[in-house]
């Protein structure tokens, strides 16, 4: 098990190495902790080397020039620059909250970026100025709108976090999906199939593979088919896509920059690089800060009043089983799995860095 | 079949009867008529019962002061003052149209309202100005929250219009739901079954029966079980609730005032009246309009291009399948089917008014 201390020094260490600031270095290794503490691991160290190998390939920027290129009172639109996902979406947060200090609420679409780990993080940023955060993003398409068999949307999640006064905030993090893709690698692996309503084959019809997308398969929305509302996680997903890349001029769609390096750079482009958005919103925009506060504790008692049902232990309000893990996971410490431990440290090597194994 | 115009013409009567002023009455019944052309029926004709009736027990201002009461540069909570939805919520949209064209984007939450018909409706209000339009409302309560028994939620659709420049909008219009509730009472009707993942029975097991609502069944979120990812239904379901009662001061969650005379007024209170949440976001508060407009058509276009499902005749982008509708029954005339005909006239007869059968 390591310390997030640990895991948080050999990060900053890697980025650094790289040639980003210390600072920018910083603000992406608080991603990395946070998806590992928060029992996301898909979106922790795993990641690294996804980052690593962009570099290695001439893929990002490690020196960007994060800025705004257009805006008004509200809103602005940000360019990456080509940076690390997690460094322009910090940015990207921050002028949101900047905004809405002056207007009530602020509001940022970003291109130019990468993948950006966890879009929870980023909600998050808000609460501490009494906000409520919201953020989104685009991702790798394998995800068919509803009625084609053409992949053409991420899992695209959307991530709000709203204060409360004695209770942790409402966070809501999740994919427009079913399930996270990772989910099928992992059925795929150990040769189970998945339930229906996960994925789709070739022509359309409902597939329980999971290793169904190397088939000429693709994703289904939140819903599912058509008959459970699929079409209804088609418009999320879409609205996604339109708010982090047509408002930004980045690329929408399945025009989305790969991720990964051994996935090549597209030939078709429509816009700059990763599209995100964000918005914050100041509660004493609305309400006096002190009123909403008590009434969203006053939601978040109703809610876990309400009668579990059968086999469940109690009602839990959105960020509830996230906040859960943490707590178990910053007792226990984190768990790096040994293929990843591995990668760490051929990075660590290559970098001229120190990582212990087996911790 | 009716004409648009005949039935405009009734509607505004009515209102105009109950004591709503013209303004107020014209601005009501174009909600109404908007449902019957986009084939919303549940939405249209089918609800003057329920007003009518909301007025005779005197459950709602048909004099109200509609007026913002916190107000920020791009924000305002207004206050309904117990006004017919439609009304208030036709005013808020206004307010955040207005908001936006100074600060970029305009966010208003309402309280102090009723039943808003169509969230579509006020969506598209800020299409002719250059603007996309959010709109999002509470609803009675019927849904439970994921892993809970208790209905709690209402099917809190959310409704987003974005403009394109040749081709028509995309307009997003979806309850958090796998289906509308009225399908559950169509079927029951039929005494037929339903898909799993629409319902629950008391105990939250899994359940086919349309009517398990009447035996402490509920219906689930978008997605169904948590299998399916009914929790990420359930985060939208509380957003929605959240940004429309907590950010208003209105009566969140299992608090929703009914929508209906034959439902008693609940004893407890939280807030005040109904809630929604509007938001509107000029196009050119993020690129120039020229540029964002022929990108959402190259959007669309890509969208359009995918490959249909078997079975599928094309692919279609959000909006289309009401705009197939609507062209269909401007040509035919509005169904309006024998019972909501015959209450029609009870109604007109009660208020002194004509309204003639079977056209």
């Amino acid at each position: 098990m390591y310390t997030p201390e640990y895991l948080e020094k050999f990060t900053i260490n890697v980025f650094e190495k790289m040639g980003c600031s210390t600072a920018d270095a910083v603000a992406a290794t608080k991603v990395f902790i946070a998806a590992e503490l928060n029992g996301l691991p898909s979106h922790g160290m795993l990641r690294i080397k996804d980052y690593f190998q962009l570099w290695q390939a001439g893929r990002i920027n490690v020196k960007p020039n994060v800025r705004i290129v257009h805006e008004s009172p509200s809103t602005a639109v940000v360019d990456g620059d080509g940076a690390i996902g997690m460094i322009a979406a910090t940015k990207s947060m921050e002028i949101a909250i900047e905004k809405a200090k002056t207007a009530g609420t602020g509001w940022v679409s970003t291109r130019g970026s990468n993948h950006y780990g966890i879009a929870g993080y980023y909600s998050k940023m808000a609460l501490e100025h009494d906000m409520i955060g919201i953020c989104m993003t685009i991702a790798n398409p394998v995800v068919a709108p509803t009625g084609s068999v053409t992949p053409m949307l991420g899992t695209n999640p959307i991530a709000v976090a709203i204060p409360a006064k004695s209770y942790p905030p409402f966070v809501a993090d999740f994919s427009t999906t079913p399930i996270a893709r990772g989910k099928l690698a992992v059925a795929g692996k150990k040769g189970e199939k998945v339930p229906f309503g996960y994925v789709q084959d070739k022509d359309g019809l409902p597939s329980d593979n999971p290793d169904i997308l190397k088939e000429g398969g693709s994703m289904l929305t939140l819903g599912g088919d058509i008959e459970h509302g699929g079409h209804k996680g088609y418009c999320m997903s879409a609205i996604v896509d339109i708010f982090s890349c047509v408002l930004s001029g980045a690329n929408f769609g399945p025009f989305c920059p790969p991720s990964v390096a051994y996935l090549p750079v597209l030939e078709e482009k429509v816009g700059e690089g990763t599209g995100h958005f964000f918005g914050a919103m100041r509660v004493d925009a609305f309400q006096p800060k002190e009123v909403f506060l008590a009434q969203m504790d006053k939601w978040i008692e109703t809610f876990k009043s309400g009668k579990p049902a059968k086999g469940v232990d109690r009602v839990r309000i959105p960020g509830e089983p996230e906040m859960e893990k943490r707590e178990q996971i910053l007792k226990t410490g984190i768990n790096v799995i040994e293929p990843i431990q591995k990668e760490m440290k051929e990075i660590a090597e290559f970098l001229g860095i120190d990582f212990q194994l087996g911790m």
